[in-house]
């Protein structure tokens, strides 16, 4: 059985990573999987939220957002509504929790990074895809502040790596990152963090028609796991200079 | 190895559920987990939100907020901040997605059912509280909806229960039922919503420290489905009037 | 003539006061005056608003809510509206008055005390009822702070005791501490708060329907004067661990 | 002993109530209470809210404000702020409260008038002055829909007058209508709203430090319905061109 | 060709500048263009914003508001509304920009003005006559500010005099200083901010109907430059107490 | 003298208009003005807003925004501020005027096209570069709605073209089209919006030094004249094919 774009269904979509895409941010990726582009912004400041001064510990933080018409139908922008969603919040926390998983805070020092994932376009996915730019650009913002020497010299902050894919049972069949067409028609739907090593961040499963049984939830976690070390690979290569 | 209130690594705290607490909900249970309390009302209504008119099909939600002073020190009040946490809306479509993955929407016709979960007093594991306590009120809303005709006769809306429960790992220990003190130690932490037939309808994990591995996984999720397979029990005790 | 409830008309509801209600308030309490529920928790912290600081004195506040569901029909929650309706700011406003009436803020010494009053279940009298029983969290959080030596040994905080009741003429009757039923079918409605030997902190009187005469006025000062004196009495058993 | 400003203790300030201050408003009024000025202006339109519509009633509402340098130093915007003060919300249900007590809703058919009272200088007792000016503004919004033909012949919505009058307590003597610096000083305030015939609509007295004794609250109250009767008489007198 | 109220191409309304209208304010003026009337205030203090701190330069800033009923229909309160809209934002900015424009912060020192701008009845030109009356009020607050020696002696502030007004195409006429009814018919419509020597401040242009040619701006500039001269004119005599 | 880059004062800089960069908009662009980079989205939908209905007009409207990152410094995000701020709804208003002004509503029918202008990287000039993306997007839109037959056939509702650009006059110079570092250090800063045969849509100078003169406002004019004659021509090569 072949999938409405033609892959496997262990198959991620095309992975593209493009660094340095922002002239102003001192970590940059515009990240795609498949449709959906997500820009991701890292900004390196020297200093910590107040409540986390005088420890000597740094501190990571993320920001998600879609613009209007990213979507098939324009969304209401949520600054004009003059709140942000649940969603949003939902995955904001999400983005940070995850990249917060790789990070050693005394290393980093008293210095702040922020994320800003701006979903572009929307096709499935966007918040797996915005966990795997952002390490990229939070690696690159890390490399700045080392260079910058507001990172102690031979303090490597990084801990690791960190890659996230969906993975969803459509019509029986457990798929690994789905598009926006498989998304909607799954019964269950999980986004699976995971670090270079293929241990697990966040897993998170959502049954969106009928409970899911054990061996399913076992099945989806190996294609996750198997996804997310291709992330990793594409990661390194990004980073490495070999995309 | 005990835990801090002597209990063992598979035990759930003591589990009360009181129903009718409110004299005007259409279904009401203060439902507690050993300190933690949560007051659960169903509001029962005819018609459904406009965008669901017309379709024959009822509508589940559910909102969670936590008094002010349920904790050790006093949280600000959201409606005195004007804005809803991020956790707050987290959790409350949380479950409402929990209460909806056991109801037949074309059972239940054009009514809504609106699931209050008010915590007055949290000692770790108010979402799962919540939700387990939110499926009795929202099952005697239901019976109270069959009674005033407006569920047509024969049919049950109810396709099945649902309870929730937290599993952690706590000093390499995989634990049931976190209490607040557990909850702040530990490493994994992971929130697990199961129907009565052990199957899954949520799956939460995150790590708060170290990522964790598959077989710390499988642990927790052993842990957690004879926790809710419990809660299940104590669950048809109290709608049998056995408490 | 009878009241729908049977009372006579100088007669109070029957009245609780349940102490300690919360484990983490300093002082808590759930009273109910018949169908009226409200839990007051008084956090007692050290320090003061930066407007209040280094004079010395200390500062009590309270804030008012009801639960979305104390009431027949369901109530927006203030938090998802983004704001808080005037009826809410207005009765949150006078509970802090009326408990600052009787407090002697050099005494306090620079902490504060903030009271929470969140309506769990609504049957008129909700003002009244927490201005009632936030006085005993009041009492109680200030015998923790002097416990814990951040009250001056030898300072009483407290000048007096202070209870309110509502009154209101039905039908051409004054009756005291109307239900539900006769506060939506008053012509006149008064909220009073008194002092433990007699003397007004608030009288505030509303004619719903024609205006009131002087001699009227004087027939709903008579009775809830008098029903202060039994809420007094009964705060004070309460206090006394009488109950 | 003579006041700040040199009046008697039973003395208003001067009273001036310039009518059609507007040439927009369908009634509008620049009422001053000595140094306190406030624009009262009255908006007619057909049609009533929502909640209100088929019972052929129609509605009166009121909205409060006070410029931002209308006192001694400058406050913020509400609008700038984003939201509304409690002691804005509380004056403006007064005010409506205080309006609606002289209306019959079946004559005035399904329309709407929404008075809006700004403070453009405030010297103490806004809010009398507020609705002392504002019914002058309602009889005259009201006289137009009737010219109009919106008002049925014959028809009269007002079914009376409405005044209103700070009284209160300073140095241990009872005032009327306190200044500013009377009222800072007052150790009981208390607003009074009258009809012409010389009965209550509202009574709001508050301690601003000792509770007061019932002997004190009749004199004010005393003072005040002798206050609201001159009031009523310049009302009067400006509705005749005697002004 | 005679205009809507009589008056020629090349002629203001009548212009009142009436200085002192508010007893707190540092300045104030009530400034009427024809039917449009504007009550302007300066709010003089010591100190500035955090952000212009320690460089020895003052601040000027404005805010511009209007009564919800200073036009023909009620708006809405924004404070009600809870946010500021954009046509108020806008005007706001550009009051505040004007007078900045004849500012010299140093001579100002480290004190800020706040001019408030509120619009009492409108008939167009709001901003205009908001920017004539505020530049009084300013100049009033200043000399307020060299009395109580809050500048320094021998500083003057003001760099020069700031006025507006606004010209617009009417049935392709040029007309100068636009009542409400001209301006809804206007094909193009431009605010002109001028200093007294004829220099340009700000220049707003916009086409409502057809764009506008190079020569149709030529002759609104020659309008406008000629009105504000007028405008200089009258500010002068109401500085020198000639009106 | 040559500018920062190495332009001529009447240069502008490389300006690239990509079509077709959203999958999911009616028309999309990625517009750049040397380091300024807007995306551009136009939303055809069918209907108007509810105050333009049944008049069998349309609607265009526009809004801007920054992502947090788009510029040296990261700012706020507007969302989660709560608020829109003043800039935003200043140039939000702008974009919108500048287009509706070449738009034959009658000839649009009763459909609404939304421009979404998002910068992604800023560097001087976004709202210029906004609107002539913008246009482009537009003009796709409507061919869009022409081909789905939802403009009525044979009608054309683009009466013209419209572009705009910046100048303004850095070191006693007339520049076209400033970057960010030329923006910071003008003395006179002008936005100039054209219609394709050389007339205005818009025209807003800002002094923000020393006012401006005559003969120097008609120098800016000249240059922007200029720009916006050929940025139409790099508008029409674009919408041919020919970029």
């Amino acid at each position: 059985m072949s999938r409405i774009d033609g892959r496997t269904p262990d198959q991620l979509r095309p992975v593209t990573i493009e660094r340095g895409w922002s002239k102003h941010a001192e970590g940059s990726v515009l990240v795609s999987f498949g449709g959906t582009r997500v820009l991701c912004t890292a900004s390196f400041t020297e200093g910590v939220p107040r409540w986390r001064k005088g420890g000597g510990e740094g501190w990571v933080t993320a920001e998600y957002a879609m613009l209007p018409r990213a979507t098939n139908t324009r969304g209401d922008r949520e600054s004009v509504r003059g709140k942000i969603g649940g969603r949003t919040h939902e995955i904001s926390r999400l983005i940070g929790r995850s990249l917060r998983a790789v990070i050693d805070f005394k290393a980093l020092g008293e210095n702040t990074v922020v994320l800003d994932c701006d979903v572009l376009q929307a096709d499935g996915g966007t918040r797996t895809a915005a966990i795997t730019g952002a390490y990229v650009a939070l690696a690159d913002a890390i490399t700045w502040g080392q260079g910058k020497k507001l990172i102690k010299a031979g303090r490597q902050p990084l801990t690791g790596t960190v890659s996230a894919v969906s993975v969803g049972i459509v019509g029986g069949v457990p798929l690994l990152d789905l598009c926006y067409e498989e998304d909607v028609r799954a019964e269950t739907d999980m986004n699976v963090v995971c670090t270079g090593d293929g241990r697990f961040v966040e897993v998170q499963g959502t049954a969106e028609g009928e409970p899911f049984a054990r061996e399913e939830l076992n099945g989806l976690l190996d294609l996750a796991v198997a996804g997310c070390g291709e992330l990793a690979e594409i990661q390194r290569a990004a980073l490495a200079g070999e995309l």
